[in-house]
């Protein structure tokens, strides 16, 4: 008998009529022979709910105590499509993320998975029972419920399944990973398919249906993921390992970010210590520098590019006025009207000239680009948000997206 | 240094204010030099709105599965209280039942406590910190979340205060514990004292402000308790063994009950396996039976008159037709108008004829008296309700209650 992880959503459980719907789900899965486990978030507003009571009493809560507070909202989930799964006459049991022994380690509201001890789910599975574990949640070393951040409930769904060494699928808002995001390029193609490197790429480019960090797992363990509408009954995108007996195409997706803006310096010297010095400064600040471009010298100075959040600029700009009131010659240009498109594809490892292409092709449309890097599997480039539209179809179009 | 646990209500964690008023007076036993363990209900409402979609999908949840639901509403609270210790400058850390060992056996949903392992507590005390704990809840030996029933935040605060040799104040919405309910009469006054045995024999007839579980286990294991106002700063009522130095009053107190019917039985034939048989399938049920007494024999024939809850009348009724089916002859009469009085006061025990006392006062003023059980500290009486007013004016004036 083969062994599934679900995982449901906030949406998904949002009401007590959602609830219902999704155990209908889950005994479908049950009938058709699988052992099901099932991973759910917290009902959509309910953390909210919580968060608000919180900071309404203190800016600063201890966090500790923010995940004491948070952690109820799946538990509340977890027993609400327990009831309902029983009430619709099959054996169902929840457990929280302590009574599964998923081990964490880390800061409060921030925590890593670093153990996960699945023997009450083996149990619980052998006596036939629907297992429902809360997302999102553990205990650390100190037996204080601890919460994963961001993505939380997607990790806990693949780590769950590295562990039963068993297929996990995301019932999420959307019906799978599309090669562009379908709101931007309405011809975008549903992907079938996506290995879990340009999932990654995709994920970090914010253009992911699901969090990095569960990718990143997925990928560590070798845990096929499966993407998928929680409302329709369609089918999905798999993530997995690469099929290396055949030639993909040469891009897969195309990721679309307007959330980033783009700090230039010209007149830098070229001393490798100042730049890294530069470079260190804003990471210390947590400021997540995505590309970053450097022209060679030219008599002994260097430009530099970089994109950061628009979120982050302020602090950006901060950091690197403390820099200039050291180097007065240095001069900084900022721009928030930009765009950031990348492609990614494992294709562009065997076949060349991919970028030289899309260069070309954005030179005949008179798109002017502001900034390039380029990885492995990923070329980003930044232009005008107003040439968006015209080079995502250009594009797409090309390499048939 | 002193430990002190202190309870506080449903209500009294009801809104953000009323938890951050709460933080203001544990703080005030703080700096009085205490070290204070706090028990917390769930929000008022909480629990309803949970048990409310609970039973929006199911007329009978897995009672696993509602402890599992339930025992957030505990969880929330702790965690709010400690944040809003937390952010008036004092440290707090908060703990779920499971967290602080409170191991129970017995049935989801109305779980006995059976051990407590106080360790966490101890070493946050000695950490300076305030301890906050759920109360209601604690774990089984499958590690599953259970809840204590029926007053079961108070066990769990009389249960810590045993397990930490210390005394435990319960702060609820009345100031303290009356002779007699103030709403029926006014002139009652508050007692700064009563027996454990004298508040369980109150307690257990429903005039209780705490439940008769924590009555008994504060008595089992000595725990000094304190009820009092959680709004107002006003001396409340302690809870303790009975100093033998002293002659107290003949009775400390008086409880009214209008929530009993009374059923009574003619023509029984004198069997004691007939009568142990009624009574026996009555239990069976679960109907509490309070007040019974049985008439001496006449030809063979004996009456018997009891009171149950009005809530389990239908139920007793239709057990004892499947007697009358089997012995016709047997008379039912129910009587759902009834008021049942009865008096509590260990100085009973020293001082005769309290008993003769009101049946004579009775007598005077012309009440008729429908049956009447004694035991060692209590006397309890059946009037109709038109009589409790003057019955209740009339002991109490003269028992100086």
């Amino acid at each position: 008998m083969t062994i599934l992880v679900q995982k449901y959503g906030g949406t998904s459980v949002g009401t007590i009529e959602r609830i219902e719907k999704v155990a209908k789900k889950i005994i479908k899965k049950k009938l058709e022979g699988y052992k099901v486990v099932v991973v759910v978030s917290a009902m959509a507003k309910t953390t909210d709910q919580l968060l608000a009571m919180a900071y309404g009493m203190s800016k600063n809560p201890p966090k500790r105590e923010l995940d004491m507070l948070l952690s109820t909202g799946e538990q509340i989930s977890i027993a609400l499509l327990s009831i309902a799964l029983n009430e619709q006459g099959h054996k169902a049991i929840s457990f929280t993320g302590s009574q599964v022994g998923i081990k964490t380690t880390g800061f409060h509201t921030n925590s890593k998975i670093s153990e996960i001890d699945g023997s009450r789910i083996r149990e619980a599975l052998e006596d036939d029972k629907i297992v429902i574990v809360a997302g999102f949640q553990g205990i650390n070393e100190n037996d204080d419920i601890t919460t994963l951040g961001r993505g939380g409930s997607d990790t806990t769904a693949v780590a769950l399944a590295a562990n039963l060494k068993c297929e996990c699928q995301i019932y999420t808002d959307v019906d799978g990973i599309y090669s562009v995001d379908p709101r931007v390029y309405s011809k975008a193609k549903k992907l079938n398919f996506i290995t879990f490197e340009e999932m990654s790429e995709m994920a970090s480019l914010g253009a992911g249906v699901i969090h990095y960090r569960a990718i990143e797992l997925g990928e560590k363990f070798g845990v096929p993921i499966y993407v998928a509408s929680s409302k329709q009954d369609i089918e999905g995108t798999f993530i997995k390992e690469s099929d290396n007996m055949m030639e993909g195409p040469a891009i897969t997706g195309m990721a679309i970010n307007n959330d980033d803006a783009m700090i230039s310096l010209n007149n830098i010297p070229h001393d490798i210590e100042l730049i890294a010095s530069i470079f260190n400064s804003l990471a210390q600040d947590d400021i997540n520098i995505d590309m970053i471009s450097q022209t060679s010298p030219q008599n002994g100075m260097v430009s530099i590019s970089f994109t950061l959040p628009k979120g982050m600029l302020s602090e950006g700009v901060k950091i690197i006025n403390s820099y200039i009131d050291k180097y007065p010659n240095i001069h900084m240009d900022i721009n928030e009207d930009i765009t950031k498109l990348s492609v990614v594809g494992i294709g562009m490892r065997s076949q060349s000239g991919v970028a030289a292409k899309m260069f070309m092709l954005l030179a005949e449309a008179e798109i002017p680009i502001y900034m390039v890097t380029t990885s492995e599997i990923r070329i980003s480039y930044v232009i005008h948000p107003d040439h968006q539209q015209k080079s995502v179809e250009i594009i797409a179009g090309a390499f048939n997206l």
